[in-house]
């Protein structure tokens, strides 16, 4: 019995069992209704994330009075949305972005989705919306994965985006919590994010319109984030740039929609590899926390590829603002500069216009320096099965 | 000519001329679809905003290839949207709210609907929305108050509160601007906001989570503003509380959705009206600029019903704490607190929870103090057509 059963008595207990009586998010009770009209998989050269989307899409609501409906995964379509539904005025929706693989041994793989999951279910919670059982979400979006298993592109560095997404239905403008939902899965072939050549990706550092802030939901994935920083991406494409990279008060914070990563060179030969800190205005990228984890596990426990054996990666979470970056620069000692994310797994930066210089960086290969380079090899070699690492490959069954 | 094209050629002038022929939003070609299953209005005391909506809607929608659609009022129903479309997953959404009101002569009045369609227009380039006439706008919704006006309660204090809405409808999860987009209005009647006796309305005062920041979107009425304030709003009813009084850095905000005042008494008799200034964290709200300028037309201009025309009224925009407040209420300066939006028009404040404090404000009838109670009287007396002011009352023809 829970503290506030015994202080509260029977009116408590009643309210516990009437929410114990809602229906739970249930995988078991999936029920899958195929088309009988597949589309053809668009070729590899067309396929740009969003561009296209698979055959089938999984749904499952969530209502105040029965709980969480019988899961589906039934043909991709239109929802139908009260027009004084909760996510249409008031932004009311999260969601995650991960990626299917396909292995050597023909296996549909995830990346670390519990990390996913476990980010989906604080984004939820962040804005009001209803409870889940989140490795639920992830039988279901595994099956999914299963059912669409075709779609997912047999070539490096190609896979199937994920979009899981939950959104607030409650049909009426009153300004509150939604007590409905829908949580929903949709699914996009996708090559790579960035198809720079060696100049590599620009962008456009920005103090104003700034993106998050301390208390905000910078830190969650959440769409409140989106939207507000759309008119800033169409000035930085305006002058030239990819993206725009999100200042607060001079503090670098992320890169369009990826965290940011700097390499410093050392007088003892190591690296430095440093990254601004998650204090609620930078999300917690599961390609950032991976990483971190592989810098740092170089060269005790991995040797990351064209990384000497005798060179240390120190990871440092800490501020870095573009006067660093500029001082460094000058100094020589600034050897690349990249960014992480699901979509992009891990791209070089090329050159980062503020206050009307650009910052220009070393030229590499396709942008990488050697860091960013042994990063993305290492983690793709994971992500596409050629690799195994503490089980962040997760093979879909 | 403009300088782009002097510049850029023939490239630019085409790519005007394309935008040119994109079909601008024009009223006159609205489509008229009428219920033939007109509903019930419900009783007065179940009008409540938000819990009943009219038989019909306007829509308009915005292709990237064809430009705006022919506007259409037709019944109220669900809308039909891509699960990967921006409002879903960016929170791409920008409203208003607006009311009629029937006035003596049995005529449907807005207030003051320019200022609205001004920030409406605002808030959709913030967003990247694509652009419109809001005067176009402003004709549909007087046109969609006509088809409406047997929902408007002919009872004082109530009226048809109007919902315009544009959402972005581009159906791909690529994160930038949505070139795709819905207008839509709704109305839904509604009786006097918070139905409070002499306590008045109560605010918990949180400094975290924010409801906003410098730089952000507080100055623009846009979806992503409110999701992200549910959580707190539901801990502040846990409380005890009806609604959250919104800080940054220990300065006062917004109150709710709602516009905050404070009353103080002055050494030489007059009234000092302060309410913190449009920095862009707060919302430039009609109702508040009109407290502003009918306090300032105290006793020159108007005489406001119940205060002496002995007494100035001096408004004041500046910051704001809690401490201020603390203060002044020790000092037995502080006559009274108030809100002011659309919805409630002008509310009192009963007490402010803060720090684990009640800050307690003085009790008046209906929770209004002497200041509010002249200014709701005022507006609503314009706002229902029993008195003219600088053509704030819009009749509906």
């Amino acid at each position: 019995m829970r503290v506030d059963e015994i202080s509260n008595g029977s009116a408590v207990t009643s309210k516990a069992d009437r929410k114990a009586q809602l229906a739970p998010l249930d995988a078991s009770k999936l029920r899958i209704t195929l088309t009988d009209a597949l589309r053809v998989v668009p070729p590899p050269e067309e396929q740009v994330v969003g561009k296209s989307y698979t055959d089938h899409m999984l749904i499952v609501s969530y209502d105040p009075q029965t709980g969480w409906s019988d899961p589906e995964i039934k043909p991709y379509g239109p929802l139908s949305i009260d027009p004084a539904c909760s996510v249409l005025q008031y932004g009311t929706s999260c969601f995650e972005g991960m990626k299917a693989y396909l292995g050597p041994d023909g296996k549909a793989r995830l990346f670390r989705p519990d990390e996913n999951m476990a980010r989906l279910k604080r984004s939820a919670e962040r804005l009001a919306l209803p409870p889940f059982d989140e490795q639920e979400v992830l039988k279901l979006v595994k099956k999914l994965i299963t059912v669409e298993t075709r779609w997912i592109p047999a070539l490096r560095g190609y896979s199937l985006y994920i979009r899981p997404t939950i959104i607030g239905t409650r049909p009426s403008i009153g300004v509150c919590a939604s007590d409905h939902a829908i949580l929903y899965v949709i699914l996009s072939p996708t090559g790579p994010y960035f198809r720079t050549g060696s100049e590599g990706i620009s962008l456009l550092a920005l103090g104003d319109p700034v993106r998050s802030w301390p208390g905000g939901t910078g830190g969650h994935k959440v769409a409140p984030n989106y939207s507000p920083g759309f008119k800033s991406l169409e000035y930085a494409k305006e002058l030239g740039y990819q993206q725009v990279l999100w200042l607060i008060g001079g503090k670098i914070t992320e890169a369009g929609v990826m965290n940011f990563f700097a390499v410093l060179e050392r007088e003892d030969g190591d690296l430095d590899v440093i990254t601004p800190p998650l204090n609620g205005t930078i999300l917690p990228g599961v390609t950032r926390a991976s990483v971190i984890a592989l810098a740092a596990a170089h060269p005790s426990r991995i040797i990351l590829p064209g990384i000497p054996n005798t060179v240390c990666l120190h990871v440092h979470e800490r501020e870095l603002t573009m006067s660093n970056l500029t001082l460094w620069s000058a100094q020589g000692r600034l050897l690349e500069v990249f960014v992480s994310g699901t979509a992009a797994v891990v791209g070089g930066i090329g050159r980062i216009g503020f206050e009307g210089e650009d910052l220009l960086l070393h030229p590499y290969k396709d942008g990488r320096g050697p860091v960013a380079r042994a990063l993305f090899e290492y983690i793709t070699d994971i992500q596409e099965g050629r690799t195994e690492w503490e089980n962040w490959g997760v093979v879909c069954e």
